[in-house]
């Protein structure tokens, strides 16, 4: 393959893995970037940044010449459980969220230094929707307490913030940005957790503005191979000539 | 990056270009081979197949380790243009067609003699939805015929199924299948060539029937890393021994 276009990574839990569902924020992101920049997506549901820790040797190889370009870091959601209630399996404390976000930072600085790397929070938490959902699985067997809340999920967004600061990084505030809209319960979140399709807007613009804040908007790159009406019909060799000068 | 998911490289016009739009059938592929292939897309708006073979050695190259699994070609739509017509510029003579189609896979199974090589055939075209279409860009000054018919397109698109047989690789002959369904010009056409939200998903269940034929249905391949059942809480490096085990 080309390595000639660069590689923008979508590395989280469910929420990443996915963003290739009709209306998808990863979707969206590979279409605006067609001809400019490969969406590669490494999402794995269920996971929370103690696990995460595990596959970062696998995806992110040291010293291999097609480092991505940019990494998105989207985890918190699972992390955030509640012990104690259903799903405790999957919680992590928040100090430590914080120092594994840490960890997967600068694993992946190792790898190339010049990697954009963009923090994005946990989305919030409807916990009606979250109830919602569990009676339709269960119905009067449901837990009583949901296993996520919005405020607990809230003290790892904020710690999430936090660290891009401490690390000048770029964060995308997913939690605070949908509660700034009215009804963002059930506009952006599909069973209180999980994103609609207009949370998947969301998540794509907010994540677009990081990377045009970096200089990497789809029009700040270039396109591979020249557009079709710059090849002349009867001498399509010199349009290709002419882009491999500026390969 | 890893290397071990395998990659499907979409290679193609417009069509493929387009295909992480909305409903598009890159997208849909992505979704369904979520944590067991990598879909990568390589369409390029207006190309016939005499200009793709200028990228051949850029996109595919030859004696690199990371050659794709499988490769979809869908070219056609843009080589079936009839001369002295308006586009008469990427029209390509259908011998050539058949002749360059054969060197854009001789140079795939070059670059790895067991890389899946799915050849698609142009949609058919709906005149009326181009007329439609010319009439809603420039009005009473449309050109009088359109660009592209439906007959010449079919001829194209025997051609590819022609090769396919030639070559024993696996076909979807979009253009005989869609006509199948009543209605198809403007159930599966948005302008009388390019895809409706049902014209991708058409072009989605065929490629995927390809795939299962040869043995790369979803359920077919490993998924990535354990799923987030089979983590244990207390010791979560269980399962991910277990994992290396099976690379």
């Amino acid at each position: 393959m080309d390595l000639t276009r660069p590689r923008f990574v979508l590395f989280g839990d469910s929420i990443t893995e996915q963003s290739f569902r009709p209306g998808g924020w990863g979707a969206a992101l590979a279409n605006s970037y067609a001809r400019k920049a490969d969406i590669i997506v490494r999402g794995y549901g269920g996971y929370n940044t103690r696990w995460a820790l595990f596959l970062l040797n696998h995806i992110f190889q040291l010293n291999c010449n097609d480092t991505p370009a940019v990494t998105t870091i989207f985890f918190g959601a699972n992390d955030a459980v509640i012990l104690g209630r259903t799903s405790e399996k999957q919680h992590v404390p928040v100090e430590e969220y914080k120092q594994n976000l840490r960890k997967i930072v600068h694993h992946l600085k190792e790898c190339s230094p010049t990697m954009l790397v963009i923090l994005i929070t946990p989305p919030p938490v409807d916990e009606d929707g979250r109830n919602e959902y569990a009676r339709s699985l269960y119905g009067d067997k449901a837990r009583e307490l949901p296993e996520r809340t919005n405020e607990m999920t809230g003290i790892y967004a904020s710690n999430c913030v936090e660290l891009a600061q401490e690390l000048s990084l770029p964060c995308v505030d997913m939690w605070s940005r949908m509660q700034e809209t009215v009804g963002w319960q059930k506009k952006f979140l599909s069973d209180g957790l999980h994103l609609t399709p207009e949370g998947n807007d969301a998540v794509f613009k907010e994540v677009g503005r990081a990377l045009k804040n970096a200089g990497l908007s789809p029009e700040a790159l270039p396109s591979d191979f020249p557009h079709h009406s710059q090849i002349d019909g009867k001498l399509p060799g010199k349009a290709f000539e002419a882009s491999e000068h500026t390969d």
